[in-house]
């Protein structure tokens, strides 16, 4: 779960080298450098000179990285080293709230829940055939696709928003946050497992045909989509289940945990794959819980923008 | 100019009835209810029992928000009074930068640079000759088409992290808050003016033929779609600042803000809508300032995460 003022903390821990300028004065450290201040310039030549002082990077190739007087802000830990990421900021990372009741199912009562129950069993069933005791793969090559149903109903909800003028009860942002976090968990897994040719191929194809399904299936029924994606879900939580299982019966080395997945979860810094696994399941009965959620206000003839959605939490 | 420590302060400060939990150990202000902490809880039945203690909404009818034990934090001001907006939180508001140079222009060079100029340019003279001096209602229409490119681009980008297993420099976040941001404009200008049923209409058809054009054309060329967008946005700062001198001609009423804009810029209390064009202005200045810079990442050959985004300055 997102520590909202831990993460406020950290915002005010980390530091740069120089300072945030804003117009409304100065303050902190985080800082914009601006490439040319004139005003009244017409066109940008004269500063395309001066921002390609071009510097080398490690290939001895060219880089300019403010053509257009934009550089990112140098962020620091607390020890003064520099954070490495770009996709995260210290203040994007958590504390995966590890007591979520991982243990919990939506019980099937309309034809919607059962068709959708149905259509993830049969889904697991092959799942378990393709992948078998192979659980980092499965994890990996899972997270391709479960990374897209939060991109493709954020964006319709989005769309929605705009063309009938009306707001979204925060949902945009809780359904991109739950696929930006997906993304993180196959991030992570990417650093433990590295994908065969074969493997990648399927994963194209594989995004090719869900993308299309569930952006229709969402456009003709975000009610049986959500309970979709809350059964599945609740399938990864089972998959992390046995993945936790494994590690502990030593089928699984329990490796030491990639530096991202330290960062982004804020894990001690002798943390273990069975931590990793441990706090991606905490996401993953979030998810499913927000997926539920999000079903049944549907499920009560509402629509999302009814119900405040539980953003900030993962 | 997003003031991420003022942010983090802002965060620190804003506080609730309650406090956060998390396994993490308590600290803070903001806190989640669980409907249930009971483990090994095979089905949520008698959940569904506890959470139906229902509550009834102003129209009587019944609703459960917090069906699958989430309830979204309950954020206050400092002043006590609650936070209405679930779209944003307070740590989500910031103060434009008003200082960014408005008048900057990148000049075509390549083939690709002068068609995309020459398509907005005629673009610009449809919109004109359909809006003419209607700048309310020119600014509340064609936001609902900016918010378009940064959500499309976003989603593409994600797409591609995940089926290429690669790290995205932070350019999906990059898009997708200024898709956001573009939202937010349109959040505000709603307030302020409101669309006739044949402007819904031509909305609609616009955002179906825009949005699938997006897409191919980022799938085509993300270096002539984000260049494309660049010029859009100079478009979207000249006609704010016409509309900025219609206001001080006093051919534009001077109204007083609306309170979302007060609440998402961190505007005075008694702002106008003047001082709502202008923070509007310099959010789309640097939109421009974005997608021209990744198009100038593309030009270079490379790929944009090879170059970190501008994250967290709308």
């Amino acid at each position: 779960m997102k520590h909202t003022l831990a993460r406020s903390a950290t915002r005010a821990l980390f530091n740069s080298a120089a300072r945030h300028q804003h117009g409304g004065g100065a303050c902190g450290s985080l800082f914009w450098r601006r490439m040319s201040t004139l005003p009244e310039v017409k066109d940008h030549q004269s500063e395309e000179k001066k921002s390609e002082v071009n510097r080398n990077d490690s290939s001895n190739n060219t880089v300019v990285p403010s053509y257009w007087g934009i550089t990112r802000p140098k962020v620091r830990r607390e020890d003064g080293t520099e954070w490495p990421w770009n996709c995260f900021s210290p203040w994007d990372s958590y504390r995966a709230d590890v007591s979520i009741d991982v243990t919990k199912h939506h019980l099937p009562k309309t034809v919607t829940d059962k068709v959708a129950f149905r259509a993830v069993k049969f889904l697991r069933v092959l799942s378990d055939l393709y992948f078998k005791e192979r659980y980092g793969c499965h994890a990996m090559m899972l997270e391709t696709i479960a990374a897209v149903p939060g991109m493709v109903g954020g964006m319709l909800l989005h769309l929605k928003s705009l063309r009938k003028f009306q707001h979204s009860g925060g949902w945009i942002k809780a359904l991109l946050e739950e696929a930006e976090n997906e993304r993180m968990h196959l991030m992570t897994m990417t650093e433990l497992v590295k994908p065969s040719w074969h493997e990648r191929l399927l994963v194209i194809t594989a995004q090719g045909v869900f993308f299309n399904f569930f952006f229709v299936f969402y456009l003709l029924s975000p009610k049986a989509a959500h309970r979709f994606v809350g059964y599945l879900e609740e399938e990864a939580v089972i998959s992390y289940t046995d993945h936790l299982n494994a590690i502990e019966r030593g089928e699984v080395e329990n490796v030491p945990a990639p530096a991202i997945a330290i960062d982004y979860w804020r894990l001690p810094k002798d943390a273990t794959l069975k931590d990793v696994v441990t706090v991606i399941r905490a996401d993953e009965a979030h998810h499913r819980d927000v997926n539920h959620f999000a079903s049944d206000i549907h499920h009560q003839g509402k629509e999302l923008k009814e119900a405040p959605a539980p953003v900030g939490y993962h």
